[in-house]
């Protein structure tokens, strides 16, 4: 055969060796791989049980560096390495307790230190409390407010099909709640949990102080507590508060120096434009309820997959591709800020960055910040990223993280999976492993996977 | 005021008169009403709770035909009737075991008799396991499948983003497979449930008997059952096989005589164009595992939801909108069926039908069978539909129920929902409430509303 027919025999071999699978080829098998092995969901079991949940400055944050950098190199990244940054050490302390006083009664309220919170004294804080709505709410209360707690108790808008544009609608309270409480002499904040769903479990999260202003206490309330409250407050006249007196809210949270510590970072060398960088990631720490399966343990999990997966598959991308495990997302931001200090005193050239911090469910497309010709190619890859359900490319998004990359020109990527059920989890101890759906999360992973490929090959 | 600007009062009295609100305007409307009382999440939880799993011929089916009475009627309809249907009456029984006998142990495994099996005798059948993974290779058998029980044990395609196509591409295994064993001497046959997940709970399911062909007991088992079952087969020759039996199976399930019953149906009546139908559906009926709140709880109510909307908005479509809630998918489509004859005697013209049988998960989108023109009409919708994140408009598509009508050039339209969880709970004893997120059925009923109403006032 061979003698008979040289020629043909020749161009067969040469288009063997040359062939590049095309980028839908590639997409298929990152597919495949991906739902047949469903590696992102061992890997989150794994860190959720080993680890647990990984607030900055604590133990299991250092538990979970080590793990991701084991990890990393399980996924035969060509090189991982640490870099070191200073993180905050917030302590939620042992006691975080509200009750309802009305008459003889002293009813439980369940609550927690809201991230970052000063402590009360040892026995506790009372006082008459005013439910409020907004912030502007509380700058009219003015006198009325002094010596009081605050209830900031504006639900999330049900109405919003994006349950992110409701918690973006709903935040505030939390994060500017007691500075605004503060000015008009509050000794404390209750806020609503920003979620969604009626019950039990408080929501925690970051607040904010200003330096210029009285710290006061700051506590997250569940839905069911909020509702309660306010239904006892709407009853008052019938209910005996005592002595003016409605709550009691004690929290022995503590702030302390700021100790050292690291994002983790692992790569696969781009084997053309080795200096052009496709950045993939998540933050490794969580806050200190649940075990941050969600937030953004999926996300984690999801960046070390899209190696994982290239490394199985022998791929070999034209431009780097990085994954970065953001230390202090959740209270600060620390690892994100010190990465992008780095990034720019090395001159590195980050082409593009995404970022999965949304939870680990069905992926339904990516939010993009980036110049418009950069977003119509981008965009132009949907019919690919469609392979995982993830083709609806939308203008703005990013993440907390990837967006200090902003100055540089980085093309900013979220991953957009859908948001109805990650406030009924976030930020609470219910966001655990039984939460996370093996396929779910790893079409995610695959749908970063995919665009990470796409970017690595075609450049911005 | 009126005396100096008549002319302006009038026409602004004029337009306030005739201005119909848009579409996007009315299906804006929808969605906040729907996301703000969740109404179908309280339905299926009343559904599941009071009436419980809903087999055709069985009492609790009747409570469910009462019950769906009393909802069309507090959700206002114009008209609530029941259309009379004999249906099937297939009994689980209280006996369904199996044991893998091997050397002196009797190990059980999780099985559940088949839709419509017949049972063993009283002691069971003992016999030696043949595992198969097609009906093709139970042909190739021969003799050698003579006195056997055949393990059909293919499992689902993972690599399938749509786990309805691994469904569709394992479940010949369940309807035929009884046939196929029985066609070459088989005594009985265990399949392996119609699902990704790996647990102990069997998923039932219809299969099928040919009159020609002897009929022998079918019984799904687990798929943790599963594997071990070919784990064991796998090691066969170090166990040793007691008396070359190594499967004892108990069922005693039985087939009654058909019962009379109904499809129950409620309208809004047309305004316009009264005589053409627009249908919105699920099926009533379900499995006698779990409580069948995703199959096909999540249609019901989703249907039923569509209808309470339109009136508690005040909405007068132009053509009915009618909900049908048919009898027996699960065990015979009798409902469908009798429903087509009746409308196909009464010369009814339907020119969409819409049904919900894929579980009430986040809706993606429509697919739909329709001749070019209705299938451009329809998607040309798609950006009212992403109001409630239902915008992909897929051809091909319908629902087992509807596709009665086909002859009649009615467009058949399913609502796809997203389909990573479906499968896991489908048929079996996990298909609970619990697996049901209120505002991913909601979601459902809204995208159904909207498209419902769309058809209502432009027509096909």
């Amino acid at each position: 055969m061979i003698n008979k027919f040289p020629v043909f025999f020749h161009i067969a071999l040469v288009s063997l060796l040359s062939a590049q699978p095309s980028h839908r080829e590639v997409a298929e098998q990152i597919k495949n791989k991906g739902l047949e092995t469903l590696a992102a969901y061992d890997m989150l079991k794994e860190l959720t049980s080993t680890v647990g949940h990984r607030l900055s400055g604590s133990d299991n944050y250092e538990k979970a560096v080590r793990w991701s950098v084991q990890k990393l190199k399980q996924a035969h990244c060509d090189s991982v390495w640490l870099e070191p940054v200073m993180i905050p050490q917030w302590v939620r302390g042992t006691t975080e307790k509200a009750f309802l006083l009305t008459g003889k009664k002293r009813e439980e309220l369940a609550v927690c230190a809201l991230g970052g919170s000063v402590a009360t004294s040892k026995k506790g804080i009372r006082a008459e409390v005013i439910e409020v709505h907004s912030l502007d709410e509380v700058k009219q209360l003015g006198e009325k407010a002094k010596g009081k707690i605050i209830f900031y108790n504006r639900p999330f808008d049900k109405t919003k099909v994006n349950t992110g544009e409701a918690y973006g609608g709903a935040a505030d309270q939390r994060s500017k709640g007691a500075i605004e409480a503060a000015k008009v002499g509050a000794v404390a904040v209750l806020v609503r949990s920003m979620t969604n769903a009626i019950d039990d479990e408080p929501h925690t999260g970051a607040m904010n102080y200003d330096d210029s202003v009285h710290k006061i206490p700051a506590a997250a309330v569940s839905t069911i507590g909020a509702n309660r409250l306010s239904d006892v407050l709407k009853k008052e006249k019938n209910v005996s508060i005592r002595r003016g007196e409605s709550i009691e809210l004690r929290l022995d949270c503590q702030t302390f120096p700021d100790v050292p510590s690291f994002n983790v970072i692992g790569e696969i060398r781009g084997t053309e434009h080795p200096d052009e960088i496709v950045l993939v990631g998540g933050h490794l720490d969580s806050w200190d309820k649940g075990t941050g399966a969600h937030d953004d343990g999926a996300g984690v999990v999801q960046s070390i997959e899209v190696i994982r997966l290239m490394k199985e598959l022998g791929l070999k991308p034209k431009r780097t591709i990085r994954v970065v495990l953001f230390a202090n997302e959740e209270n600060g931001l620390r690892g994100a800020k010190a990465y992008a200090a780095r990034a720019q005193n090395n001159n590195e050239q980050h082409i593009a960055a995404i970022e999965s911090d949304m939870g680990g469910f069905l992926p339904r497309g990516f939010g993009m910040t980036a110049d418009s010709s950069k977003f119509e190619k981008i965009k132009n890859w949907s019919s690919l990223l469609e392979i995982a359900g993830a083709e609806k490319i939308r203008r703005g998004g990013g993440g907390a993280d990837i967006n200090q990359l902003k100055p540089f020109g980085t093309a900013l990527i979220g991953l957009n999976p859908d948001s109805q059920r990650y406030f009924d989890y976030h930020h609470s101890n219910h966001d655990t492993i039984d939460k996370v759906h093996p396929r779910e999360l790893e079409l995610g992973a695959i749908a970063m996977a995919i665009l990470a490929w796409a970017l690595a090959q075609e450049g911005l």
